[in-house]
């Protein structure tokens, strides 16, 4: 095997800029060692004044050991004026939305390179209703959260529309946000007061 | 009424940065308009590569008109590269942690304050653990979300233990992120090729 031949089969398991040969390694790894995809991920909040507040995301656990990501991130929530905020940040539900559209792109990418598909584009808007009645505690009748969201994608490449909405299908089969949105993870709060 | 009896008026209804005054000018203002509480939140994603993508927030509707935030806010997503990803963002799974700390936390901030508490410090730590063993697609019977959620609250203020812990309680009983969390919220996808 020549240079060129090396380096054309690099070239050609990088597709939608995922690298498939690691992909698939990653895979086969997994496939022999099952507990290396136990993860926590892990958000750190502090507040800051009224319903502002910050969170860094920095550490988590995966493969065995504890890991960073490389840099740490910072993030600002609050709630617009209209809503008796200093808008510092977007609302924590817009938050949920952005996780949604972010896992559904990301899984996107990735079956459409294990695939062998192209992509060319891929833009989406989520909208979410809420009707804030419930969070005012105006209305019982009324849940806290959002009523419905909507993705809207708008998604390009060299396969045909009926493939390129396969794989919009198995990436939502595989979406770890559109699960915990769509079904039902417990929660347990604890308080230190000390 | 003296300037000073003024001042000291407006004072007293501004408690942990949050404006009761506004706050209950707000809730009397739903309860005699419901429909103000009608709101669409929004989030636009835009794919760069791999699974790294780009959101933008920044248009909503609410209280009746289309509104902005005060300036656009922007947020990158990635895998680390452990998953396979460049690591220029949190995972979208690490964002819905964010969120459920950030709307646990406005909440509490409200509700001390309408109640005469004021809050010196609220930290939070949440923990998600996850097997991707679910989203590889190596184990039909892993859930691709995350398997259980903690939160780990240090709330400190000028009330005692239990009150604080009540605050908590009822922060939990009207926050939107928990419940979008902890219950079931539809979402449908729309896909456009063209």
């Amino acid at each position: 095997m020549t240079t060129t031949d090396t380096t054309a089969e690099a070239h050609d398991s990088i597709r939608n800029g995922v690298d498939t040969a690691t992909l698939f390694a990653t895979l086969d790894a997994v496939r022999q060692a099952p507990e290396a995809a136990r993860f926590q991920f892990r958000a750190h909040n502090q507040w800051v004044s009224g319903t502002h507040n910050r969170t860094t995301i920095t550490d988590y656990f995966g493969v065995g050991e504890e890991r960073s990501h490389e840099r740490t991130f910072t993030f600002d929530a609050d709630h617009p004026a209209v809503l008796v905020g200093r808008d510092q940040g977007p609302t924590p539900v817009e938050f949920v939305l952005h996780a949604l559209a972010a896992c559904l792109t990301a899984g996107l990418a990735n079956i459409a390179a294990a695939r062998g598909v192209r992509l060319t584009e891929v833009r989406s808007t989520v909208t979410g209703d809420i009707d804030l009645n419930g969070i005012l505690g105006l209305d019982p009748d009324v849940r806290n959260g959002y009523q419905g969201i909507t993705v809207r994608f708008t998604v390009k490449g060299d396969a045909p529309a009926e493939k390129l909405r396969e794989l919009v299908a198995q990436s939502r089969a595989r979406s770890a946000v559109y699960d915990v949105i769509t079904n039902q993870v417990p929660v347990a709060i604890e308080v230190d007061t000390r």
